[in-house]
């Protein structure tokens, strides 16, 4: 299916473009997608900032992460974040990683992200975190083994969004738009939430809320009413990745 | 009356844009007008980003939010707040729904929102809030009913503006210019109060000057000066709406 | 002399221009000179927000605040600042009043404006505050009067800036190069207090740093390097006014 | 080595340039590096402003600050930091001073910058502070002797960063890449520390993850990814220098 494959790496590039543009992702953090056909494999560019990157440039994984696209391009040292998790959840079809500076202070202080708003419900009901030192001691702050990834996994759980302490977030999605809308929505939330604990006391959504609105806000009406404005908003600015 | 019908499609096409613009909408949000020639009905855009709004986009409504436009487009599902209001209000034109970053946590908060200086004054004298959650119970923080809007309305009461819990604002005035104007300067009076918290005791307008501000700003003076700046910045970033 | 004044307009209409593009004016606040030929005069836009002010827009005034310019441009309501204070303060050619989002949480809060750093020292040894509720109880939060703008001279003295409670800053210069150079420095400076207070104890210049740092940012080299950078900034964005 | 000393002119007015278009530097603050065929001089714009350079800006001098670059170009004040800091560290072949928005609240504190995430380690284990008041008294705050320079050189000592009390930071490195790299990373964990301070108790790495995360980060494929991505940005906007 060749020409699934090619939309698949075209939608790929300009999901990075996006949740970069969007000021999740800088010129670090990465988002991969499931193989549209095959389940056994996923797509991620090589080694490049998200806002750069081209239909091109994605390569193609088993899900123990060994590279497959013949060639000289080099992967992700954090390929094994993406291939662990599909493993582990097939219900996941894209994922995204990051380091944003609105998620950031949450993965320094340990405070819990909660659901400020509708939009922001779509973070699920529990966000666990992952430190990498229970199971690995001091390291670089990456995750460069098959075993890294599997802990960061587990952690994860049945959830949809992990917080990697000292280091950033993990955020899935059952497919590619789910995984933008919440990358953006979660990142917006946790600077609302920053921004009002300091200014009183928070009073998040209750777990009931939290459910209806994460469920009413990942329908098609919202999520392509987004899609359509972060598209508009990267092609006004030049920024849509070339046509392969 | 079909002049002044294109006419107000583009001048709402345009405070959508220019409300998208100065940073209070963003994806979500909308504006709506009174029907100029007709005070039983409402326009409001389809379901599209703020930012993105053409006049063709502009559909017409009962104040029972019945569509009647013909044809395929989608209209918000948030609607009701806007045939509410204007069922309530009959000296209000125009009403402005957002989530600003500003606003926001004062909603997830329940802190009051104070006029920090004159031009924040345009809130009125008193801005209450409104929680869902008192007559409705779990939702999932949209208002999708008439009696959502209708529990809105009574809220807002004779005021200019209502913060709605966990959720964001709804803004009204006697037209258009009036609401874009007030959405933006209670939008930037937030961000001030948020930031003076930070630093000291804030110390607000007294009732007096915060009356005397409130209609010194709402002069035509003022108004006009600001209408021009803002429809100057959305043109030079090439983002006025097509006309019809 | 006709070249000179009109160079004087042209030179104003570009500090309009350069002190809100680097964010201190927004649709509202505005700079004067003194006229270059007659020191019983001055120079300032009619009322149109600072960034789109072109040279034609420039009014002559008497320092009584007398409109001499003929025809129909309307000034600014609040141009008694500008002439009460040329009017008291002969050392004075240059004016900027504004109510930018960096100086107004010090207004509001009344927390004393430190310098930070060395550019902030152009603030001079003391900024005193003024609060019109002092003199004039409530009012609508506009100087309109001459004895409103007498009485804010006579607050800022001999002093290069005052604070306005709930309102904004005027800063005073010997020339326009140094009104414009001392605004934005301020404002940068304020930026710099706020945030530092929200990180711990602020330790400010000493009275002897102060000083002598106050005098070295106030030579040519420093003042001109800045102009020529603001005015690089507005060329490349295609902001700068037109010629006459 | 002309061609040789040509692109060490071009390298080092674009890194001028990216660090300026990344947020670290504004009309002040300065990059240079030591001249690339020769240890005892090094390579410094003329007093202008980072953004604007040129390589045809670019001057020489020797280790003590003299300039050896004939015509009537104007250098910096405080080129004695650069100049005294190459003289003492042989292994330092770039210096950038600057006076970021996110570094300064530090310096005004005097709150210990420490690393926040794997990107900030590349601080270096200890980030020392200077204050000129220790040895000179009251100041101008600018470093414009050889033993203000040679005063600063010996509180960085072995370490890779230096906190200036009241004044700014100075950052070095091996090569160019690598002080860039350094200056930018450093000033955004800067941000993301006091973002953090102001949501909880901050968490930093631990020295042995410190250690790890800096030199991992400082190899070959992070820095030539952030280097591709910071010179596309540029190149975007259409602010890389001229080719000489």
């Amino acid at each position: 299916m060749p020409n699934s494959l090619d939309e698949a790496r075209y939608m790929l590039a300009l999901a990075n473009r996006m949740v970069a543009y969007e000021g999740v992702l800088d010129g670090f953090g990465h988002i991969s997608m499931r193989h549209p056909g095959d389940p056994s494999r996923y797509l991620l560019a090589r080694s490049r900032s998200p806002e750069l990157i081209e239909p091109s440039d994605i390569l193609k994984f088993t899900l123990d992460s060994k590279l497959l696209t013949p060639g000289d391009l080099l992967p992700y040292g954090e390929c094994v974040i993406h291939g662990e998790i599909y493993k582990a959840r097939p219900d996941v079809n894209a994922v995204c990683h990051h380091h944003s500076a609105a998620i950031l202070p949450f993965c320094i202080t340990g405070v819990d992200l909660q659901p400020m708003f509708g939009l922001g419900a779509v973070m699920g009901g529990t966000v666990p975190f992952w430190d990498s030192r229970d199971e690995f001691g001091d390291t670089p702050m990456v995750l460069t083994t098959p075993e890294h990834g599997a802990s960061l996994a587990r952690a994860l759980g049945p959830h949809w969004m992990v917080l990697m302490r000292r280091h950033g977030a993990t955020v899935v999605g059952r497919e590619i738009k789910e995984t933008v809308f919440r990358s953006i929505h979660t990142h917006r939330n946790a600077e609302l939430q920053l921004r009002s604990a300091s200014l009183g006391q928070i009073s998040p959504l209750s777990k009931g809320e939290a459910e209806m609105a994460g469920s009413y806000s990942l329908r098609e009406r919202p999520m392509g009413r987004a899609w359509e404005y972060w598209t508009t908003r990267l092609s006004k600015a030049g920024e849509l990745p070339p046509r392969p």
